[in-house]
């Protein structure tokens, strides 16, 4: 019988709410197909940082690397500035652990209501690959003539050979398991001039690599006006840190709610846990009222799963969202139903 | 009787197209309004570069420093690289004349179909104001152990007080003329953790001189999302060069067509000419055929208009386009119809 370790971050916010039903639903499967999962709780968030001053312990990392995954419900509350508790403890673990692939779902399931007119499921079913650890997220610069009318600020965007090729590569392989096989480049280079025409560059010689992929490239602008004018000309967008984060949350947006949308911080060498997280924040508006969406963070239950190879358990969990959205199963608020978030992940967790 | 210097660049592709139909309706406005236009006409393009290696002549810019405003068509075309015609044509211009602002009005309009459902005219109805001079398109940075395997690239963001200031400035003083009165800011100060705090702390000061505007910020992820599902809760949006380029092209693509989109690079205090242009590019897929679409050269004509002060035109055009929109006049394809790019221009002048 296999055992998985797992450490378990609910973070802020609603993460504390969806997190149990990520995990009984987690459970569910592990009973039906025959593992273990072994979970470490930490609950490291805001509220840490207010009463030690950080987000987590300086060991945090070590303790977080004996695991084979982790699982995060969200960081982030209003009294905390960002750059303290983003930076404090999601950023450090997809930089530490070298999860340079943010991969993140998004597909039209049945049942639910998209924004866009006449749109069905074959119509939106496409993963975008995010770089997950360089480019417009960096460290590099700061700020000249502080207080004074010269004052200005800078950020250096940085790009590696290695960073993209291998966020690039992923995208590739990620194609070849598609039937469509298609892989669409999302760019700048007409505008950002330095680094996005290396990107452009990068691709292209990647592209070579996967005779059997079709390409296509876009400038960041008009792939959004086509994210909602033709969502059905993608398979797998792949994208630099800043241009994959809009992206990810625009697909789900596109495809019908955020709150459902799932994501996974990759690790693709497994020398490091990977992180599976739903693409929501902790939405502070209407946490505590046990009234979330859970379906984002069980949907990322199941990515974990795939990830650790119990491939029949996650796509169990898969098609038990599938048909509780499609048979008018219990749905919360954000998508017209009246349901709270424990009697979804009930639900949930029965039919898996 | 009023005479404007109108430099006249249509560029390339259905730039050649759109521009003749936008000098049409213009002139009727002239005529029913009582100005005179005197208009230089200027072949620069793609075509100009590969006869000349220049895009334009070296005295290019004080050659347009004497006219009162510039429209311009379209620039690029796939055999000169971007960073050759965009930046030896349209950036050198907006950033030579401290085109500082780029307005673009996303509307809804009566007769329009957008791609999202359920949205009528009165949801779609904003401006982006966008910082059109530094920020994320800079030229500060290079490429490092070019062709080895440590091989990386970087470009700096760069935002100055100066800069940052007179854009927000902006908004807010065009927040100040709607009944809404309200201004949102893009920002992604919780990723990009250097710069956009920044911009965030400047939008803060400015907001504290114009208590009569309601102001809120999104990170730029969850923006795009909202312009997909909550279009109606935005009034004037300020952005940075990049965020404000990608809201530009979203938001008019959720309003239905970017072959409608107008834009307009201000210069606000009038030192230099101000540059109107639609917001869709050269379109090389169907160049020289006669069919693109050309309101989005139509509306950024009567956006001239407005900023040359002949309000009454402005909105005469305006009236024009939306009449033929919701009366179900002739349109193009893009749009449903079956017309060609003349007969739509025709009508347009013909209402004027
Ligand atoms: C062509 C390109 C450089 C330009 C920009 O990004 O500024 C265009 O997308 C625009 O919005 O005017
Ligand atoms: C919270 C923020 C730093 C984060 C990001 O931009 O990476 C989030 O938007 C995400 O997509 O996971």
């Amino acid at each position: 019988r296999k055992t998985y370790r797992i450490a378990v971050i609910p973070g802020d916010g609603i993460g504390k709410e969806t997190v149990p039903e990520g995990l009984r639903v987690l459970d569910a499967a592990a009973r039906r197909f025959g593992f273990d999962l072994q979970l470490t709780h930490y609950d490291w968030s805001c509220e840490t940082y207010k009463r030690t001053g950080r987000m987590m312990p300086p060991d945090g990392l070590d303790r977080l690397r004996e695991s084979d995954s982790i699982f995060l419900g969200a960081v982030g509350w209003p009294d905390v500035p960002d750059h303290i508790s983003l930076w404090g403890l999601l950023i450090p673990i997809r930089r530490g652990f070298d999860q340079y692939v943010n991969l993140r779902p998004c597909r039209l399931l049945p049942g639910v209501r998209t924004p866009l007119a006449d749109r069905r499921p074959e119509d939106i079913d496409f993963y975008v690959v995010r770089e997950n650890t360089e480019g417009e997220y960096s460290s590099v610069g700061g700020r000249m003539f502080e207080g004074t009318e010269r004052e200005f600020v800078t950020q250096e965007s940085i790009f590696t050979r290695q960073g993209v090729d291998r966020v690039l590569r992923y995208a590739f392989e990620l194609a070849m398991t598609r039937p469509r096989r298609k892989v669409t480049s999302a760019t700048k280079s007409n505008g950002i001039t330095l680094t996005m025409p290396y990107w452009d560059e990068r691709f292209a010689a990647m592209a070579r690599n996967y005779p059997e992929v079709r390409t296509d490239q876009y400038h960041i602008d008009i792939l959004c006006a086509h994210f909602v004018q033709h969502p059905d000309w993608f398979d797998v967008v792949v994208g630099s840190n800043l241009f994959g984060d809009i992206l990810s949350d625009l697909g789900p947006a596109v495809a019908g709610s955020i709150g459902i949308a799932p994501s996974a911080n990759i690790n693709p060498e497994r020398r490091f846990p990977s992180m599976f997280e739903p693409v929501h924040g902790s939405a502070p508006d209407i946490a505590g009222k046990g009234i979330c969406n859970p379906i984002g963070q069980v949907w990322s239950g199941a990515m974990m799963l795939e990830h650790l190879g119990e491939t029949a358990a996650a796509q169990a969990i898969l098609r038990a969202i599938e048909a509780l959205l499609a048979e008018g199963g219990p749905r919360t608020r954000d998508m017209g139903g009246q349901a709270g978030t424990a009697e979804v992940g009930k639900a949930l967790a029965e039919a898996v």
